[in-house]
């Protein structure tokens, strides 16, 4: 009954933190590096001890490159702290966590970026060093800073909320720029998609942010197969990060259904999390219930195979 | 006789590299702190992996601060070199050797500049950070580069001269950059100065960049009491770096008489090594000879003892 071959497919995946990160990981385990693209929220990137830090392009990087601490979910494995050690004894900031190898990262960017490469380019250098074969693209090359407007009506820059603030000030509503242009080479990602996975990031913060950037939404819409989207959200709760707060703080149930109406007429099929088995789906969106906690290389594996081969049947 | 007290004059000492921050480590360790002030050469600042390295102050600091790897004469002691070894890794440039303890002085470098604070603040905090008392100040806020201009007519940024061709390429003309001003305090520090120390740094790239600076030259002219040299070359070659060769290369005699000849009537007093000693001076110039070579903590507080004796002399 299958005739469309997803491994034949040109994929995008459209990826946050370690949600996207892990499937970003799993689809890059299965599908040959050319069909796929992952393009990865920038929203969170910002400027620290001088350099610009890229958290979400990180993750992905290290966890395709198989370098990434599994445990904390960002930064790398062996990772040691000399310089911040010492960078917090001369009085300079030390909320923020860069590792000696981390640093490495951001440092090799910072030489890119002053000599008036994009980060698209820097990007793909870092991959390389990584060795990672398929393309991982910034959202776009342009600064795009997400923004938390909290209850008390503060307005932070994301990573001082996320990390700083620890995600607890509740939040009122999340401000996106106006007026981002996506790059020329996520463009061609998308107008060549046979299908575009969205990835179990948050939504709001990590997937909305790609969203936001012209013309994304828009060559999704178009996407002549299909759009898949995995929850981030199982059980009622988040696996990492804050998606369910924000959800019950922003007056939606924290719930899996809640993310796929959140994703609306924009999704064709949404994964879900048999702890939530049942879930009644909208009219026309076609669902599939299974384990979608990657645990392990093996279980980013086999759900990255499992969405290809639910995405298949959509795209006959 | 000697009627005017050394150590309770203002001294304001001239300095680049290794030798300049020797003697003003040895001038730290007998002169009250708020008596000293250290104006340091940024002419070999340069951006390197999106940091802004300021190779002379740094080593001002490190040696003031008790933390120098004194056998490498420039970074720090018990240095690691995690970081770096990663950035070559990934294909980013690792002709500068930055180590992990070393990076934190330039990203808390690097916050502070991005904060819009100037260059002097930004040392001002670094040296609080490690416990040093008199002023180190940078002799301009301002960017001032020093270029090398070749044999060959190829005009080089000084420290890819100087580190990345070993200066090796032969050197026709140091190339110094015109309308560059003098921050308020190294102003102010030499208004008031008693007397004006010129450390044993190279006379064309170290100090030449400093007196470059208006108007530092004209303020040193007018200062009403005692200048004195140290001489940088000891027995017709230099105690580190390319002094004596940029000398031969130039056309001048690399000894420590043409150094003194170098300076002329900008100095009153000449400080050489007992290994030159006969020396003849020019007319008016008084000379005192004896070990200039700083052995430990103890060598570097003898000789700042002998000079600061030698110019209370001259002094009265």
């Amino acid at each position: 009954m299958n005739t469309v071959d997803p491994y034949y497919s040109r994929v995008v995946c459209l990826a946050g933190g370690v949600g996207g990160a892990r499937l970003a990981d799993g689809l890059a385990r299965v599908l040959p590096p050319h069909n796929l693209t992952v393009i990865v929220n920038t929203g969170d990137d910002f400027r620290h001890l001088g350099l610009t830090i890229c958290p979400d392009l990180d993750t992905v990087m290290y966890t395709v490159g198989d370098v990434a601490n599994d445990e904390t979910g960002w930064g790398r494995a062996g990772e040691s702290w000399r310089t911040m050690s010492e960078v917090g004894r001369l009085g300079g900031p030390d909320w923020f966590s860069l590792g000696d190898l981390d640093l490495a990262t951001h440092l090799a960017r910072a030489h890119g970026l002053d000599a008036g490469q994009t980060l698209t380019a820097v990007t793909g250098r870092l991959c390389a060093g990584f060795g990672i074969g398929p393309a991982v693209l910034p959202m776009s090359d342009l600064p795009a800073p997400t923004l938390i407007e909290t209850d008390t009506g503060e307005v932070l820059p994301f990573q001082v909320w996320f990390v700083r603030e620890r995600w607890q000030p509740a939040v009122r509503r999340v401000i996106l720029p106006e007026d981002v242009r996506a790059t020329a080479e996520v463009v061609r990602a998308l107008e060549t998609a046979d299908l575009v996975l969205i990835a179990p990031s948050n939504p709001f913060v990590s997937i909305e942010p790609i969203l936001n950037v012209y013309p994304i939404r828009a060559m999704i819409e178009d996407v002549p197969r299909a759009v898949v989207a995995v929850s981030p959200i199982i059980a009622g709760r988040a696996v990492k990060g804050p998606a369910a707060k924000m959800m019950a703080e922003m007056g939606l149930e924290p719930a899996a259904a809640a993310v796929a109406g959140y994703y609306g007429h924009l999704i064709d099929g949404f994964v879900y999390d048999a702890q939530d088995a049942g879930m009644i789906a909208e009219d026309g969106l076609a669902l599939l219930c299974t384990d979608t906690l990657m645990s392990g290389a093996a279980g980013r594996e086999r759900l990255a195979r499992e969405v290809l081969a639910f995405a298949a049947e959509l795209m006959e």
